[in-house]
């Protein structure tokens, strides 16, 4: 399982549209705040392979690019954690 | 908008899934309650439109083929309006 310390290092990038404590800045965008942590591994999974496309998940793909599975493992986990 | 009533009617399908009150089943699956009505109108209208592939997303492209936009409207409207 991811390290929730290290995913919350790792998450400046996704406070931008997913707010300070997961709550998405604008409603376009989930909430990520409480979410399980496999289905959110899956979600960046899924962009990293490009099962993703359109609009909102080319700027994913972009974020994603540089993460590795222990990243995304650990990002997964640190959002899990926070209160929905 | 959706409509929250229609919603709820319409949402027997994904309980299997996504659970009784949008927590799902298996954490492989997100949760839905609470979540934000415009992202996950944003996501049904992806599956439809064949913008995600792959495992899981075949699944839910079975589900979303037969909804029109306005079922999409109501079931986001329901999920969003359910306790996280």
């Amino acid at each position: 399982d991811g390290n929730i310390k290290a995913g919350e290092a790792k998450s400046a990038a996704c406070t931008a549209c997913h707010g300070q404590q997961g709550k998405a800045s604008a409603p376009l965008y989930p909430d990520l705040a409480g979410q399980n942590a496999p289905y959110l591994n899956h979600a960046l999974q899924a962009y990293k392979k490009g099962e993703r496309s359109g609009g909102q998940a080319e700027v994913m793909k972009a974020f994603v690019a540089g993460l590795s599975d222990e990243d995304m493992a650990d990002l997964s986990a640190y959002y899990a954690s926070l209160t929905p």
